[in-house]
């Protein structure tokens, strides 16, 4: 089963998902095309960098991720195909995959099948859908561009170390309204080292305990706890952190260890 | 064809979807998945029943009904896999259970393959995804967990008769902003009797003939009817009923039968 | 593989959709269901018509398209299959044929199968569904019903010619804020004959140049190009045009040829 999804800016509503799905099933019928989403903000790269970087590993390997946002047409366009940790993924080289990878890729192209302009206007529904299709039917990078070794690099804003403390800063809000930042796990692990912390941020909220559960928590109140994105994450069991605590993206988070 | 179906509140922007979508690809790649919708509001178990109760029957028999409502895993937290009229469910028990269902199921257990907790934090990924995989791939219930014959029990709000009336409630407002009582057909028919009514409702508003279509009155009038799920609806003729009228989610409707 | 595509303004929350999903794999169970769009405007056949019309075409030829738009059973409703260039369509004869087709279908037919009117409120989910997986599994379009010369006829707007003008109106709004007009890339071609041309619009903004891409402009200025649809557009580079220009539906534009 050849499994490509979708992860763009087109919304719910227009004409672009239609073609984009259309022109997969016209090249490639048995696709199994699953929408990640189709929500991401426009043109934000960072936020679609953030989503599939911590969901494409849901998927079976061989599965082709078609990234859809930033990938207007140019003469200084590059768009890219890439095989990462046994998945595939198709973008334009707009910073994204230096967003998502925490290590080399295995191999990238630079897509050189775009002899035919005639859907200049939407590279989604010719170019990334026929570099998609042929890899979800097992082809080979090596036969819809040229090797390169240098993409756009963008960073994502890491979180700094400063004595006892770790300054990190609020990259996501979910739909839930729970408060996603920018401090991994594995980083809080090395630096807390079995210390107690405290945890401050907006309108002197603190919060020493780290939870496991949204729940563990009476309804209403507070907590932390690493979410399956592995972040450390701001909720309210049941309610809505980022409105009744004030936090939004961007926002500084402090975790203050003994 | 195994069809897994998903209603849940997990909206539709995060990673969650992915996550659940790629979990079930990478356990059974030839599932057939079907949202039926991701915007229950959050924790509503109510509102997922309703939508669930009403919608799975036009599904083929043998399909799997993942219910993502409610489900974060705490020490007393029990997840079900229930079998009902050919049907598969699997979800918390929360209580929707009893909501959904008008009599017994076949068959109940409590899913007892959680030895892997990995995925702590989004036992949909996990736990509902191993027990949805084995059922839509023909397992049987009884190889993921232990038969139970108590389960949560919640109540709908059911109408009450009173001497000539009928009094119900509001449980449901559509995104045509159609208004969805409590009171069923098979209800009303019994206690009708054939004798003529009078519907009234908020701001003295009243309704004294049941239509068969939304367009039996002229555009812009209000009407009552029983929608596909069976229950008594005030509509406006394309028109928004919640709005106009003034009636919301438990708001009392009357029914004077002469 | 048998693909049943969904334009609808049945929402995403609802039981409506899983109604349809569920009815078309119950009788089809192979069938490929992709979702154009279920967020028409309520009974909003202009809009459904735009998105079809300009979507259908990136679909394999064969495909079915099933039209939920304005469909509620009256006893003088027809209900309609219909076959143009390699694609089918079913949907209610209430004019949206006409403004989706350029030229005259090569076959029409009332359907005939209603004696089970079992499902009267939602005839998506019953007339429609077995009509479409007929189509869908190769049924000839005479077995579901009688062939008919006459549908209802609508009109689009359209752009007229004054002198040395084309007076256009804005038809449609994307996601993305970009304005869309009835203005095609064929009659601005005939019309414009290599001239220049200036395109004015509320607020005395104008444009002069046509675009070949959205990021041919500074971020934030305006443009206009044709889009993927291939009408006049007017957008803003990575901006709101549509909110930052003022320009909303049925708004003027006037292109002026020198």
């Amino acid at each position: 089963m050849a499994i490509i999804t979708l992860t763009t800016d087109l919304g719910d509503k227009d004409i672009y998902q239609a073609a984009l799905k259309g022109s997969i099933l016209k090249l490639l019928p048995a696709a199994s095309i699953v929408d990640i989403t189709h929500n991401v903000s426009a043109f934000n790269v960072q936020q679609a960098a953030f989503i599939l970087k911590n969901s494409f590993h849901y998927f079976p390997d061989g599965t082709v991720h078609l990234i859809g946002i930033d990938t207007v047409f140019t003469k200084d366009t590059k768009y890219l195909a890439v095989h990462y940790k046994n998945h595939f993924f198709v973008g334009a080289d707009n910073g994204i995959f230096s967003l998502m990878f925490d290590s080399d890729p295995d191999e990238i192209v630079e897509i050189n099948i775009m002899q035919d302009l005639k859907f200049l206007h939407f590279p989604l529904a010719d170019i990334f859908v026929k570099a998609a299709c042929h890899l979800a039917g097992n082809g080979k990078l090596k036969d819809i561009g040229l090797p390169i070794d240098n993409i756009e690099r963008k960073m994502n804003l890491q979180p700094v170390i400063e004595k006892n403390l770790i300054r990190g800063a609020v990259i996501y809000i979910d739909s839930f309204q729970n408060v996603i930042t920018n401090i991994t796990k594995e980083f809080f692990n090395q630096v807390q080292q079995g210390r107690n912390f405290t945890l401050s941020f907006k309108r002197n909220e603190t919060i020493t305990h780290l939870s496991w559960y949204y729940n563990e928590v009476p309804e209403g109140e507070k907590l932390c706890l690493f979410g399956i994105s592995d972040h450390l994450e701001i909720a309210i069991n049941k309610g809505n952190a980022s409105g009744l605590l004030g936090l939004g993206l961007g926002d500084t988070v402090i975790l203050d260890f003994e």
